[in-house]
C-alpha cells in the first residue's frame, strides 16, 4: 500500500482553512517575538528522522508479544512502511537497517525501492547480542569483550560484514550497540572487558571507509543485570577517544540511570565534539522504549535545547544521527512512530523560538526567574501549526495521524500480508 | 509595601490590546472543541491555594543559606508578603501557618490584617521535628512515635496547642509531617513505632472540632535516611482509617521514591476518598522542593487530569487543601510563589480542556494512540490567557511577575526591612 | 536422573572432618551467646521452600534466550529437577506450579511421583499475562481489569480453572500476579481499572475452597511501562482487605522501586496479619530475578530479621509461602537454585542469631550505635556449619554445588533429554 | 583526654583469652586456603585512613541539628578526639581539615600535638559553597564556575591559601568539592560552566607543588537540584585530563544516582590511572552520610575486591586518599567513626581472602557459578579475629567500641568541654 498524493491532497483541502488560522495566529505573535518563523519552518523541512526497520512490527516485552497483524516480514515491505509515514509527515525520510534482521539480498532493487519513497539508508546496526542459526560461537557471555579471542574475532567480523551491506546501500555509519556485561559480582573482570572492547572497537574503527563513522552506544543495564562493559557517556568516550576521529558517542535517551539529567550529556559531548546522534523515546522507568514525547516532553525540549543552543552556536549544523529506537507492544506501530515524530518535531520547534540573547543575559545576570520564563515561554507556546505548515508546503498530510486512519492503512496492509505476518526484531 | 490597585491598572492598561488578542483567538479555538470558556475562567478564579509562611524567606540547604533582604520576620510581615502576591494573581487567598515558627499572638489584629488582604488563614501545622528552647524533652529520636511515652504526650500536646491556635484564627484543619523514623537498621522496631504513631495521630484526631481535618502527610526519606515512620500513601491510608472520619492523606509531590507514579495514588485516594490536600512543588531528586512546574510539567497535568475527572464525575469539587510547600534557594521567593501558582494553574486549566467524553471513548476501546493524543492536545494547547483573563476578570495583574519587578517589590521590602531579616523557616 | 544416597553419603564421608571442625567452633561460639543451636537446626530443617516450575530451564531476557541443554520439557521431568534438588539440599520439599505453562494430565501419577521425592505442590500460579492457542479473547490490553466484561469473565473463569488442578493435587493456594496496567498516559482510568480487579479478585475469592489462600501479587512496572493496576503493597493490602480473609499479599523481592525499604513493608503487612507469603530473588534495577543473595545479602537479612521477630513474638510461625522466583540466564537453573537456597538459609540463620532481649533494650533507650552492633554481629558471623548441619542431619549433602557437579547432573541430563529440549517459561 | 596505655592494657587483658581462640581457628581455616594471615594482618596495620575534621561533632539534615556535647569547638580539641579513636584503633592515623572550618593559627604546634598522637595531616579541603564573613563576593550562584570572572578569581585565591595551609601541616594534597551547579532548567549554559571550572582547575592546577596532588569530586545533585557543574565519574575524569598529571579523581560512595554500580566506576578509574582516593560513607538514598557498612556492606567487599584485585596485579600500593566522609546526626560522632573504621577494615580484610587465581580461572571459563562463590565465600568468611589481632599487634583495643564506653569517654568529653560546644561543619 501507498499513500498516493490525491488523497493527501483530498485530507488538506478538508483542512486548510482551520489550519491557515491557527498558522496566521502563530505567525503573528511569532513576528512579535522576531522569530523568523520561514527560517523555522526550513529547518523542520531540512530535519529528517531515521525510522528503525525493527520498529515497523509489534514490540514485545519478555512477558509477550501481541502481533498486530500486517506487519512487513521482508525488508521490502519494511521499506515500504517507512514509505507510508513519510508520505504522511514529509520527516521520515530515511532507514535504518538492523543486521541480520535484515539482510539486504538485492541492494540495487532495494535502492531504486527506497529512491520511490525518496528514503535513505541510515546508520547500519550490528547485532552480537544473540545467536544465529549456523552461528560458530556463542556469546552468551558476550562478544567484543569476550575472555576467549575467537568470540571477539567473530564478533569484529561480524561487524565488518555490516559496513559492507551498509556500502553497498550508501550508508555512511555503523551503531555499535553491545549487551556485554555481567549479571553478577565477580562474573567478568571489569578492566579487562573493557580492554577488550576498546580493542575490538578499534579494529572495526580500523576497517571504516574514510567517510564512515562509527557510534558508540552505551546502557547501564539490561539484558545484563549487574555490570555493562559500556554502562553510561564517561566510558563510551572514553572508548570512542581511544578509537580515534571517526568514533563518536551515541545517546539513546532511555539508557540511563534513574533521574539522570541527560540534557547535560548531550552538552558536554557537543562540547567535546563528540556527540554523534540519538536514539529517540520516552520512558518511567528504564529502557521503556516508549513513544517519544509521551512521557517527558519537557525534558525532551531541554534536550533540544541543548542542540540549538550549538547549531546557532556554530553556525552549522553538527551532522548528527537522528533516529527514534522504540518499542510498540500495544500501539499500532505506524501510528506510534508517527506520534513520535511529531513529539521531536515539537520540541525542536519550540526549542528554536528560544530567544538565545535574552536567555544569555539573563544567565549572566544569574535572574534565575527570567531564565525559566524564558525557557517556558517557548514551551508553553502552542507550535503545532508551523509544524504543520513545513509538513504542507513539503506535499505531506496536515494531521497525519488521522489520514493514516482515514485511509484504513492497518487494514489494508493486513489484507495484502495476513493477520500473521511477523516482523523481525525484539 | 502594598501592591495598590492603580498600578495594577496601569500595568494592565499596557497589555490589554496584546491580550484581548490572545485571549479572543483562544476563545474561539476553545469554542469549535465544545469547551465553556466562561466555566473555565470562573474555575480558575475559584480556586485559591495557600502560601505557607515558611515559603517567603529564602530557603536553605544543609549546606547553607543565602539571603536575600527584605524577608519577613514577624507574622503580620509574612500576611503582608502573601497580600503582595494576592493582589497580583488573585489565587494566592489563604496563608499557611506554622507552629512554633509563627505564633499568633493578637490573633484578633492578625484576622483584620488578612482580612485587608482578603486572605484567609489555611491549615496549620505542627512541628516536632525540631527542638524548641525550653522544650522539656528532646525530639532526637522520634515525637509521635517515640519509645519514650513522655515524649509522645508531649508531642501531642504541642498539637492539640497548634490546633488551638488554628481555632483562633478560623482554620480548619491541620498537617502532621512526622519526620518520625531511623537512620540505621535494627535503630527501631517499624511495628511498635507505627502503633505508637497509631495511637498518637487517634489522640489527635479525638481532639478535633467537629468541623477539623487532620492531614497526614507520608515521605519515604530524610531527615531520617534508613526509614520514615510513614513512609509511602499506602501506610498514610492504613493511618488515616486507623483514626476515623476526619483523618485524610496529604501528598506532597516531592515526597515520593524515583519514578513514582503520583497520579496513581492521587487516583487511588480520591477513590478510597481519604485524599485531603496537597502541597505542590517539583523536583528531579528527592524533596528539592523546586518551583512548581518548573522540572515535569506534563506530570502535574497529569495529576490535574485525576483531580478534574474526579470533579466532573462527581459534580462537585473535593474538598482539598491546596498549599504550595517549595523552598526558595536561588530565587526571590516572591517571585517564585508567583510563578509556582502559574505553573499550578497552567496544569489545572490544561486538565480542563480535556475532552472526557472522548476519553472514555477512546479507553473502552483500548485506542491508546488516540488516548495519548486526547490528553496531549489538551496540555500542547497554550492556556496562558485564559489565565491571564481570570486575573483580569477579578483585578488582578495581566503578568504578575513583570508588575512584581515593575514595581521594585523586593528593593521597597529590602527598604523596609533591611537586608539581613531572615524569616523562620527552613 | 537421581541423586542416589550412596553417592550423598559417599561426599559427606570426604567433608565430614572439615565439617565437624568448624560445626564445633561454631558452636561453641554460640553457647557462649546463649543460642540454642539445636532449635536453630531444627528451625532450618522445617524450612522448605517451593521451587517453581518455570525456574528450572533457562530463563530470557527480551533480547533473546541461551539454553543450556537438558532442560525439562514435561511436568514430570520438572518434578524430578525438584527432587535432584531437594535430595542435595533437604530444603526444596515443594513446587509451585504454573498454568498453563504446567497442565497436569494425570494428577494421580504425579502426585506419587513427587511423593517419591518427597515433595509437595505449592501454590499454584494462574497466567493472565500471555495469549494462549485456542484463547477466545486476547489480554492484550488486560484481563482482570479489561474494559470488556467478557475478557474479564475469561480470566476469572482461568483463574478458577487454575484452582481445580491445585485442588486436585493438594494445593492450599493460588497466587495471582497481574501484568494488568497501561503504557502511556491517559490509556486506562485509573479507577475503572482499579475497581474493575477489586471485584474479579472477589468473584475469584468467593471462589476459594475454605482451606485454600489467595496471594495478591504487586509490581511497579514491566510489562507495562506507566503504571501498573496493583503497582505497590498498599494497593495490594487494600485489594486483599476488599476480598476477605483468604486473601493475602505476596512480596516479590524484585518488585519495587529504587530504594524501597522492603524490610519496612514486611513488617507492616505482617502487623495486619495479611503477608501471604515471598518470591525471592535478587536485582540490582528492576525484576532482575538475580540469584537470591548475590546482589545485596545484608537486606535479605534484615528482611529475616522481621520474620524472626515476628515468630518469636507471636510463639508461632506465621503461615506463609516461600518461593523462589528467578530467571536463570546464564548459570545453570540448578545450580542457581542451589545457590538461592543457600541465601535464602544463610539470611534466616542469622537473623534466628540476633539477640532480641538486647535489641529491645538497645531500641528503648535510643541507643544507635548498639543496635547497629547487635544486628551486624548477627550479620558477620559465619553460620555456613550450622547450614551444613542441618543438611547433614536429614540426609542432605554437606556441599549440594559441589557435588552436583562432581556426579555430572548437568551432563547426564543432557544426555537423557538432550540438547534441544526446552523447558516452558519466560 | 586521652586513651591511656593502661586501660587499653586491662581491656585487652579480659578480652585476649576470647580473641586467642577465634584467631587460632581463623588462622587455621586460612591456612588450609593458602591465606598468609600475616600479610593480611601488615595490610591491615599499613592501611591508615583519615577522620575529616568537619565529622567530629554532631552533623546537621537541613531539618535541624541536635547536639551531643563536648564537641570539639577547636582545631586542637578535633586532632584529639582523633587521637582518641586512633589509640583505640590504630587505624586512623590522619586527620583530614578543611578550610575555613579550621583555620590552623599556630602550624608548629598543631604539628607537634599530632605528633603526640601519631597522627598526620591528610588531605586539606577547601569550601567555595559557603559565604564566610568579611568575603567580598558571594557564591550564592557558583564559585570556579560562576559567570563572574571576579567571583571564579575569589575562589581560586581560596584555594591556593588552602594549599599554603596545607603546606605549612606536611599535607600533600586537596580535595575540591564543588557545590556549583545550577536548580533550574535554564539557569545556566552547561558548556560555559564546564569550561569555567575546567580553566579555574587548571590555575589551581599549576599552583600545586610538584610533590602534592588535587582531587576533583563529583557529585549528582545537592545542594543544587537540577545540575552541578561535575555530576559524575566522566565529567571528574574529562577535568582531571584537562589538567593534568597532578589532577585525580576522587570517589564519594555517596555521591552516586540510584543503583550506581560504584565498582565498576572504581575499576574504570583505576585502569585509567585517574583513581585519587576515597571518601567513605553508606547510603539508601543520596548523600545520606551513614556509617561505613551499615547499609549495604557487600557493595563495599566489591569495591575493596576492585583495589586488592589493583594492588595485587601491580604489586604495589595505589597512592589513594583515604577518607571517611560521613555525618552523625544521631550517634556519638566518635562512636560512629569506630564503626566506619570496623566496616572499612572488614570489607578490606574479606577482600584480601579471595583467591585470585581462581577467580580469574572461573572468569575465564565463564563458570558464573563458581565466581560467584569464591566471592561470597570470602565474604561470608567472619574476619573480625584478624582484624582485632591487627589491632593488638599495634597496642590498640581489641574492642575499641566497648572500650570507648567503659571509659566514660563521651562523659569525660562532656566535663572537659560542656554540653553546649559546637564543631563546625555541616
Amino acid at each position: 500500500m501507498r499513500i498516493e498524493k490525491s488523497i493527501i491532497a483530498t485530507h488538506n483541502e478538508k483542512k486548510i482553512e482551520s489550519h491557515r488560522e491557527q498558522f496566521s495566529f502563530l505567525g503573528s505573535q511569532l513576528e512579535k517575538k522576531n522569530v523568523n518563523a520561514d527560517q523555522v519552518i526550513q529547518n523542520l523541512i531540512d530535519f529528517q528522522i531515521a525510522i528503525p526497520s525493527w520498529a515497523l512490527g509489534s514490540g514485545a516485552t519478555r512477558f509477550g508479544r501481541f502481533s498486530i497483524g500486517g506487519e512487513p516480514s521482508t525488508l521490502e515491505e519494511k521499506i515500504n512502511d517507512v514509505g507510508i509515514i513519510h508520505a504522511l509527515t514529509k520527516s521520515a525520510g530515511a532507514i535504518s537497517l538492523h543486521i541480520p534482521w535484515d539482510i539486504p539480498e538485492d541492494t540495487e532493487a532495494l535502492k531504486e525501492l527506497a529512491a520511490t519513497h525518496n528514503i535513505e539508508f541510515d546508520t547500519v546496526n550490528s547485532n552480537t547480542f544473540q545467536d544465529q542459526e549456523n552461528q560458530e560461537y556463542s556469546y552468551k557471555f558476550g562478544s567484543l569483550n569476550h575472555m576467549d579471542e575467537r568470540i571477539r574475532k567473530q564478533a569484529i567480523a561480524h561487524n565488518l560484514e555490516v559496513i559492507e551491506y551498509g556500502i553497498a546501500l550508501g550508508s555512511t555509519s555503523i551503531t555499535v550497540w553491545l549487551a556485554d556485561g555481567a549479571s553478577f559480582p565477580g562474573q567478568a573482570d571489569f578492566r579487562i572487558a573493557l580492554q577488550h572492547v576498546q580493542a575490538s572497537l578499534q579494529e572495526i574503527h580500523a576497517a571504516l571507509p574514510a567517510d564512515w563513522r562509527m557510534f558508540i552506544e552505551y546502557k547501564p543495564y539490561e539484558p545484563n543485570f549487574y555490570s555493562m562493559v559500556i554502562p553510561d557517556w564517561g566510558t563510551s568516550l572514553l572508548l570512542a577517544e581511544g578509537c580515534g576521529e571517526n568514533a563518536w558517542c551515541l545517546v539513546d535517551l532511555g539508557h540511563h540511570l534513574p533521574n539522570t539529567n541527560i540534557e547535560q550529556i548531550v552538552a558536554t559531548l557537543l562540547m567535546k565534539k563528540k556527540l554523534g546522534g540519538f536514539h529517540f523515546n520516552d520512558s518511567n522507568y528504564g529502557d521503556d522504549d516508549l513513544t517519544v514525547g509521551s512521557i517527558r516532553p519537557y525534558q525532551l525540549f531541554l534536550i533540544f535545547n541543548e542542540l540549538v543552543a550549538d547549531i546557532e552556536s556554530n553556525g552549522s549544523y553538527p551532522q548528527l544521527a537522528w533516529m527514534i529506537d522504540a518499542s510498540h507492544n500495544l500501539k499500532d506501530p505506524l501510528e506510534d512512530l508517527i506520534q513520535s515524530l511529531e513529539g521531536i518535531r515539537i520540541a525542536y520547534a519550540q526549542a528554536m523560538l528560544i530567544n538565545r540573547a535574552e536567555l544569555e543575559s539573563a544567565q549572566q545576570e544569574n535572574n534565575v526567574t527570567v531564565c525559566q520564563q524564558i525557557l517556558q515561554d517557548a514551551f508553553r507556546t502552542d507550535v503545532r501549526p508551523i509544524i504543520r505548515e513545513a509538513r504542507l508546503r513539503t506535499g505531506g498530510a496536515i494531521s497525519p495521524l488521522e489520514l493514516y486512519r482515514e485511509a484504513d492503512t492497518r487494514e489494508h496492509l493486513i489484507k495484502e500480508r495476513g493477520m500473521k505476518s511477523i516482523a523481525s526484531g525484539l
